[in-house]
């Protein structure tokens, strides 16, 4: 019986990785479309996403009958419980990347505004988070988890310090508003998915140590 | 034993109502301080929200205590794995709530840019929202759980219209880009608690009708 259990999950897993795996190459693909000024980005990631909304109903479904034909213990159904968590969240961050695509279409109206350094940094990092926050799921990796945590701190710094050098280009210049904002609100989704794998990582940390960081984490991050 | 389930989700749908309504009166609070120009909000949401943290991990250890004891079948599983994850939405409503609240104290270090008209219509109707998803949860109506997804349009078209008058004011005068850009955020911030009511809503009309509305809602909203 747990042994069965324990094969059930490693499909399970394996969907879960192949989701944040499509998710990460979405954010890859959408960034470097940003940077190339390629406008067709969209027509790239829409069947991406598709594939994740189709693993995500699965992955859903698969929860509902692993627990209903095991009837796991308490710890085995946290976990199941976070993958279904942790599919929404994956489902959401590809989300905020359909939302980069399309702030990516507006922003390439316009001229460029100055060479993007932070943004592409800011991607980077976000994109680790994603990978890493799933492996530390996937090991119970209470460790990798917490490095997670300490990313999205420096996505934040990032994040302000984005705002505040368009701020400066949007009060000396007009014609930079619309795509200076286009930048703002990209910085956000990346900042968002930052959150979502920080979602994840507090997640795992809960369900291996039994700690609530979730709160924690967030108290601190407002310091 | 169905009798002790029924008292047992009775008494985590009270709690749910409990966060949703905590939640509700946070919105309602940080709008009308927005309104008043009263910088003192974070004081007044910052406790609420602590409270809402509390509601979040005792929610999600009943959800795993009735599991684990009930051992539901399938139907009733959905519906408290489904309960698992509105739990986590409302919690991010709280976190969107006090963005507003942060974005409002610096909004208010600026002079008045113009009388707020949108901004209150928009916080309206999320809160309209917030509450009837959780309504529609709790006597799974399918009907309540649609009218969430048409104000959800609504909500969209608020934000766009938002966005486009405060663009104006920031192109014809630069004292304006940054009391405008906060206000831009927190027409952003309103939009993701639509959002994130919108998601509960989704949730209710799959446990109840089967079907997957999640990703047809969102395919329709980019058309």
């Amino acid at each position: 019986m747990e042994r069965h259990f324990d094969q059930e999950t490693t499909k399970l897993n394996e969907k879960l990785i192949r989701m944040a795996s499509i998710v990460e190459e979405m954010i890859r693909i959408t960034v470097k479309s940003l940077i190339d000024r390629n406008s067709s980005v969209l027509e790239t990631i829409n069947p991406k996403e598709k594939e994740i909304n189709k693993l995500q109903i699965e992955i859903d479904e698969d929860v509902v009958t692993l627990i209903a034909r095991m009837q796991p213990v308490a710890t085995d159904l946290r976990f199941l419980i976070a993958a279904s968590k942790i599919n929404s969240d994956l489902e959401r961050i590809a989300d905020q990347v359909i939302n980069i695509g399309q702030n990516t279409v507006i922003l390439l109206k316009y001229p460029q505004l100055k060479p993007l350094v932070d943004i592409p940094i800011m991607a980077d990092i976000v994109q680790q988070m994603v990978r890493e926050s799933l492996d530390a799921y996937i090991h119970k990796d209470v460790a990798k988890a917490q490095k997670v945590l300490n990313s999205d701190d420096k996505v934040d710094a990032l994040k302000d310090q984005i705002f505040r050098e368009l701020l400066t280009y949007m009060i000396s210049d007009p014609k930079a508003i619309q795509p200076a904002l286009c930048l703002i609100l990209i910085a956000r989704n990346l900042e968002r998915i930052g959150d979502h794998s920080t979602n994840i990582a507090e997640e795992v940390i809960y369900i291996v140590d039994g700690k609530d960081v979730r709160h924690h984490h967030e108290e601190q991050k407002r310091k």
